[in-house]
């Protein structure tokens, strides 16, 4: 692990252990490469709940007579965020295995279908988006996620289902 | 309209004006700015369907371990997609008026919401995606959106629908 | 009004005069006839929220190895529910109107779209559902639903987006 | 096997084994209880297209003054054909066993989740609906469905996803 990684999860919340957390973050923040184009950044990892940011930047916007974020940005981040929370569940319900082989469990997860509704324009300098796991089946996860800005309101929803082995 | 426009669409087929032609290329290519991060072209405009593709590049990459793209750049290429498809099907219902009064219609349209079925992991070094008006009403549009490889075989789907004044 | 409607309505917890109540649960369970195939009762309107329940019955059956509700049971009921909220909703936004204006205000409301997500096979003999307004517009409106069996089990959850003007 | 049923599957255009189509109609038709409530009654059966109908009836309706179908019959119906579709492909799949062994394959269906697009109002003496399966992986099913007027106008558009083993 390098220092970046370390410093990275330093400031989120979370109840696993700091290994789980920073190989989490990395995988998140860094190897999906596409998030770092999106600019996300974890706040907080719960066993069925997660929490990040991410900044306004020129190259997000959407709508350009508006200064809107894209919608697109919208979606990528609810997607992204809806498999963090299925890692995150996952990881939670195999907390009796080590780190490196629950991280293993990762590798066959992927977006069945995402729904996305976009309730209000997003402007502003920074977002916040929440994601939820509905339930965690053997087979299937289903996310519940919501997108707001700074002052908290709500600007998209999102639900997605993630086949999880 | 600067010679980049102009080039931009001399490659799109398209059944209307150039003057609208090169304006929608324009708006969709660069005014969305988020649509050059994704990187996607227009290849063709009808009435009712719009063709477009983006080549793979690596900071769109999704899964770092298969090189996939991030499902979130198709979700926001099928939402883009989606948006052109009805502004062209609003330019072809309103031909009697003149390119810039057509253009001003798109300023009300906005994404209700917006549906999206993974079917296959999206490798490849480019990718094509279509979108289809299913019904223009006078206050709701909605469309059909269809993401595939370089040999044609359907990686995703998406529906959309869109406030359109 | 009949007798009956009155009954019906008696039960329901509501913030709104008896009129527009009772009125609300006559078009909800009565005049939008296939309700009463479902057999969805109001239990509460709120301004924001409402809640009702469906009993098992043989004919509702989908899996006729499980005795599972169909799918389509669940599907009916969340699009209703989605709009009983919306029409609770909108009832609320315009209390300075007599009760019938705001009712002809329920003439222009239509479902755009629906999405379901099924979480777990619906077997029992009574089911709860439960919708909520997130955002209501001048032009949309957007619903989120959750279908529970009489323990809480959340057994699907919904989001719909109607137009309603 | 009844008359009733034998009946019924002799009208059904399909590839498969009589006894397969037989059960097959048996099973949607009948088993699936709901169905009935519906009046879905299969027309066509390809490998990976199913086509049936239903009749207008009273107890369908959903706008009171306007005659119209309620929408979560739409959504019922679209819901019971893409699992029609998910069935056919998997018997297509499988020719090589008996029928009554395909037909065990059924019993691990479920829907994931379904969204509905409705375009129209559903006026009209009779409906078509028809499901594609665009992709029947190991683990995941997906199909797109539409629904029709008996002039063939689009009315509702769908899709679904199913897990199927």
């Amino acid at each position: 692990m390098t220092d970046v990684r370390t410093d990275v999860s330093i400031d989120v919340k979370s109840p696993f252990e700091p290994e789980f957390t920073t190989a989490l973050c990395e995988i998140f923040e860094n190897l999906i490469t596409f998030n770092q184009v999106l600019g996300v950044k974890i706040d907080e990892l719960q066993h069925e709940i997660v929490r990040a940011h991410l900044p306004m930047r020129p190259d997000l916007i959407g709508h350009y007579a508006h200064n809107r974020l894209h919608g697109g940005v919208i979606s990528a981040t609810l997607d992204s965020m809806g498999g963090l929370a299925v890692m995150a569940a996952i990881g939670a319900r195999h907390l009796d295995e080590p780190p490196q082989q629950r991280l293993q469990r990762f590798a066959k997860l992927g977006t069945i279908d995402l729904r996305v509704d976009y309730l209000r324009p997003a402007i502003g300098a920074l977002f916040r988006c929440e994601a939820e796991v509905m339930r965690l089946g053997s087979r299937v996860a289903n996310t519940r996620m919501a997108f707001t800005d700074e002052q908290g309101r709500l600007l998209a929803t999102g639900a997605a289902a993630y086949i999880v082995s």
